[in-house]
């Protein structure tokens, strides 16, 4: 199993990602970020390239999406807490939504 | 523009619906479903489904997907309320569930 991040590691790691729009949830529990789109057809094609990617890493967002709004929460829930998995799909979801 | 429901009207249609798991929500100016899958891959092939409906429409609905369960919630906003769209987009996505 994949262990959560030290706050030092976690910190690091948001460093960088704050600028992208990442921010802490959930007492530090989570990473969250709310993507927009241009429409629901962006919107939802971001969340199709991510989802494939989430179920090749078997590592799944909690995200809700308002037409071209995508609003994500990424936890490790066995983990109970933020975890090198989901730096990773942040950062692929980062890259998804940068081609959109 | 279409013109929410009477309460008369959404009580009728919702009495059909609510057999299958629709609810009032928001104080009935929408109308909420929460779907559950075997697993992730189910619950997104059954949003994608309904994102291709949605487009069609040009009617798209709230949605949180949590791993295996997609919450909804319908409502038009333009026309502040529950209208003949909501119902018809909830009853394609009982559908598309059904054949998931």
């Amino acid at each position: 199993m994949t262990e959560i991040l030290s706050r030092a590691e976690r910190d690091e790691a948001l460093k960088q990602m704050t600028q992208s729009g990442w921010g802490e949830a959930r007492d530090g529990e989570a990473i969250a970020k709310t993507f927009r789109f241009a429409d629901f057809k962006d919107a939802f094609a971001f969340m199709s390239k991510v989802a494939l990617c989430a179920e090749e890493m078997n590592h799944h967002p909690e995200w809700t999406n308002v037409y071209n709004r995508v609003e994500v929460v990424l936890s490790t829930h066995d983990a109970g807490g933020v975890t090198a998995e989901d730096i990773k799909l942040a950062q692929f979801m980062d890259e998804a939504a940068t081609d959109a």
